[in-house]
């Protein structure tokens, strides 16, 4: 069953209607941005079921559920478990599909467990949903990082897809099995194809994940940043309710089934990005040191992306500039620190 | 020990002697194009070791190996085991790495299957070589399938890969693996992205693996051969010795490393290939009937492929015009179709 309303057509101008009352599950929810997307789906009155394995190194964490814990239905389980799936997909309206293995240098150590994450347990997913749901909307967290080494800028959706390490081969891949169930079986897929994000909930722990919310937590320590290289090296940042934005339209909006978007946002040196931090926390220094080795044989040069397509199609663009997106992360870390440090 | 002379340099003009007294391994070494150029590097004075899975409907077929079979070291098992790959890729200069699930149609049935093949395999085989012989040369045996519905006429390496079919994804996800571990690792390995091969050796029991060689069959045993739509799909043809020229070429000049080539031909419609076989053979007809479901929604329009980097690069050209191909492959099932059929 269904509920989408088959009659209710949903435009850049009432998407967010969509959600009302509809039924959705966020893998990865306890995640960085799945966390978000589920604060952000409870206060548009959907029923939320957010599923997450609670890999320690994986970036869930459930204060990122703080305040919305007896609103979501939450299951601990992990999507290459396809018993557990198998059930949580029947009945649901809309899927945000963020589960995954995220590190690049992971990928490299231990290539056969981003194979099963992002590759087998994809497929597990979209073959469980065409079984037993072949109606819902599943919408997948792509990444910039299957572009590789840009060929020019910024980088549109016609750009070749060159991953430079393991994680961007099989992401590439799991983006590819999306889409692929849209040809084959008219399946209703689509996938976002993700900068860098920022904002409250996002994994601060270490550098494996982000190098920008590693940078921020150095400063609000006090402490010197090393950036890699001469520091000039371009990145696009999206504020994280920015991207919940994103999919909250790729969901709702039928003619993107079968479609790829790149986000992307104004472009920032490394260096520039983190002057900003230490003007605006008050603190900090930096320092340029050589690449590491290891970081540098997958590291990529500037990029910066062309988010056209999705402002044409869906009347998306990035609203919170670097500045404010960069001071509400700064108040929230203020406050929350203990949970995420 | 890795005994490729390093003070030799090969070119398109001496590559064959690259070969002689050199240590090889062929993965699928049991199937069409794995025989046919373990016959090829048996005669060039190579040592042969043939891997094949022996999987009954994956193509292997042990006829094939007629002729070398006390020149060859055979050994029956699957790329997927670890542990006879770690062994068996030890002190060899060059890996053909040619194993592979192929059909599309089971990709889509059994798609974990053909992530296991296809995906993690070929990971396997990289990371057991660049653990225990980092220097050897690993040829891929990638395919024109990933490209899926070209953009334009004919593809070259800078077209988009955008496969219709499991099978696609995961073969580009495998070819990239190999890229990737040139650029990340320094690893000597290249990619050829094969277009329709036919010839001698090739699997002729049913239309899973191949549309050419059940035609042929078809018509060698005066049937009527039935071809979807409308007949006018193009595509080019290698015959296989022009296939097994070009991994040579490849395998032997250090140029390649980190390079993926097209091959191609001029290309024929469907209905122009069929009745070139009918002519030859002197017998068959066809007729044109619907494209069955199934096959339509992963089917490709017209490709013919653009080999101006290889001819460029390595002086490869198809040699073997689709008559003269012919020629010799119906000659060859006429001598020995009860190993085929």
């Amino acid at each position: 069953m269904n509920r989408v309303n088959s009659i209710t057509v949903y435009t850049p101008q009432n998407y967010l209607e969509a959600y009302v009352g509809s039924h959705t599950l966020i893998t990865g929810g306890a995640g960085f941005l799945g966390a978000n997307l589920a604060h952000r789906l409870v206060q548009l009155g959907a029923h939320v079921t957010v599923v997450d394995s609670m890999v320690p190194t994986y970036g869930g964490n459930m204060f990122n559920l703080e305040g919305i814990r007896d609103k979501v239905r939450l299951n601990v389980s992990d999507v290459r478990d396809q018993n557990s799936l198998t059930w949580l997909v029947q009945d649901v309206d809309y899927i945000f599909n963020l589960a995954g293995q995220i590190s690049h240098l992971d990928s490299m150590q231990d290539p056969f467990t981003d194979l099963e994450i992002n590759c087998r347990s994809q497929l597990a997913l979209l073959e469980v949903c065409r079984k037993v749901n072949p109606k819902v909307k599943v919408v997948y967290a792509g990444t910039r990082q299957i572009y590789g080494n840009p060929d020019y800028l910024p980088v549109d959706e016609n750009h070749l897809v060159r991953p430079t390490d393991v994680n961007g081969i099989n992401k590439a891949a799991g983006e590819r099995y999306h889409l692929l169930y849209h040809t084959a079986y008219g399946m209703r897929t689509a996938s976002l194809r993700l900068t860098n994000c920022y904002g409250p909930r996002q994994w601060m722990h270490d550098n494996r994940l982000t190098s920008q919310g590693w940078f921020l937590r150095q400063i609000m320590d006090g402490q010197e940043v090393q950036i890699f290289g001469d520091g000039k090296l371009l990145r696009d940042l999206n504020y994280v309710d920015d991207v919940t934005d994103a999919f909250l339209r790729v969901a709702a909006i039928e003619e993107t089934n079968g479609h790829f978007f790149n986000l992307g946002a104004e472009p920032f040196s490394l260096v520039e990005q983190v002057e900003l931090m230490i003007e605006l926390v008050g603190k900090g220094s930096y320092r340029l040191v050589e690449w590491p080795p290891d970081k540098k044989s997958i590291s990529i040069s500037d990029y910066y992306g062309n988010y056209g397509k999705i402002r044409r199609m869906l009347g998306w663009q990035p609203r919170i500039h670097l500045r404010e997106g960069l001071k509400r992360t700064i108040q929230y870390y203020d406050a929350h620190k203990e949970h995420y440090w």
